[in-house]
């Protein structure tokens, strides 16, 4: 079994030093707790509303970045373990708004978020290429962030890629919402993982930046679809136990399979024309 | 503003007669109450949980079917009313689960139910186009059927080509879910609205028929994403007053537009190669 942590941290923007000591902190704690796979926010180590492009490169890490080695090393203390966190890359060409999949051995897999939100436009630059998906001993693990998750054909990329879990570091920003709903993208994550059969874990940010109130959505979905832990209000985590080898089975009957069932021959018109 | 209703109804497996008449009386009523755009259950004149392909094909009808004549005649008291409904399609080849919809004009499109689910593979025989978006008074207007809302792609697809609202009969079989959570099908029409900008209308159906009880999911979400009123249990209608133009508005910010923000040269494999 497998147990998945997702944490909901309060990152302080431009505060590169303090927002890596806070993630430490948070993962030392969910470690020692039990947890394999460990999700931190979107923009952990850099805080996310910023003025200025300058501002942004400032807190900005490289995936070869020291940081990473100590956070591998602290995942060598729980055989197997699993981080997934956000992060603003500084590339020799420009920023971008990242995810690192990090094991015992270092920094696995960097994914670039490709569908950026709003002002982060004005700060980093879209990522071209798909989601990984990397096989770890706790099964299949693919990760993307945050907006990403509104677009379904993205989730389903990286669900027939076949990710057992896919990680999400977010930061949400809190909107209206009416009494008793849910966060909206928390009902977006419940709906994919259910019509995926795939296991979603999302880490989301608390307090308020630069006038930004968070959404806290911080939770777990299972591959059934629906939510087993959420983190609640202020710093904190979600956390679940879950055979993640479930996800790989999409039948739900004998008659019914949610790949099998697809009519790619006439999903015509979701991708550009080839070259 | 368009008043959208989507009733939910208790039909009798095998009794054609008895099903036009229950769908004839509740069609009326709603139109009554100022329905504009009316939504009935899959496979309101036939029911749902056949034995043999025999029984489906006894209560199968053809769209030129002089009970759709006098639907139409019902629409043509209330201007611009358009009736969305599901029935078991005679055809000379086979029988299909489809959905029409009609106008005081008649029937104006026929969708073919693709993604059949379970056991209707051994009655129906799947559709093999696209779901239709009509043109009407009250803006566009698209239909798929139950379990196809649950393929991403397929209601992309609608929302891409235009619908202002999706119209959906569904047949939601009850399954379990933990204490104080929606249909999960209901959570999939919320989410699928809100990362489409689409309103949808989905009409169930209540009671049990051989053994298998129904959901009772009827609801109505507007194209914000938010549910705007439900039928409750037992038979009896969902009702909400949209501007269903809104629906075009794919942009949440000044930088962000939930259509335009796809990265369509990205989506690889969502679709089978072409010809």
């Amino acid at each position: 079994v497998t147990r998945v942590a997702a944490v909901q941290l309060a990152p302080v923007v431009g505060d590169l030093d303090g927002n890596v000591a806070r993630a430490t902190t948070a993962l030392k704690q969910v470690l020692a707790q039990g947890a394999d796979v460990v999700v931190l926010p979107e923009l952990t180590t850099s805080g996310y509303v910023f003025e200025t492009a300058e501002e942004a490169r400032a807190a900005a890490i490289r995936p070869d970045d020291q940081r990473f080695a100590e956070w591998a090393a602290l995942l060598a203390t729980r055989p197997g373990a699993v981080l997934v966190v956000g992060f603003a890359e500084e590339a020799d060409d420009a920023l971008y708004n990242s995810s690192a999949i990090v094991t015992a051995d270092g920094v696995q897999a960097v994914y670039r978020k490709v569908h950026l939100w709003d002002r982060e436009k004005l700060f980093f630059r879209p990522g071209d290429a798909r989601p990984p998906v990397v096989e770890t001993t706790h099964g299949r693990i693919g990760t993307m962030i945050c907006f990403d998750l509104e677009f379904p054909e993205w989730t389903r990329i990286v669900a027939l890629a076949g990710a057992d879990l896919l990680a999400a570091p977010t930061n949400w920003p809190l909107g209206p919402r009416p009494n008793d709903e849910r966060v909206a993208e928390v009902q977006i994550a419940i709906a994919t993982a259910r019509m995926n059969h795939m296991a979603i874990a999302f880490a989301d940010r608390s307090g308020t930046e630069r006038g930004v109130d968070w959404s806290e959505g911080t939770g777990i979905v299972g591959a059934d679809g629906w939510l087993r832990d959420t983190a609640g209000s202020g710093t904190g985590s979600a956390s679940a136990d879950h055979d993640l080898l479930e996800s790989r089975n999409k039948g739900q009957t004998e008659l019914v399979d949610l790949f099998g069932d697809r009519r790619p021959d006439l999903y015509r018109g979701l991708e550009a024309p080839g070259p």
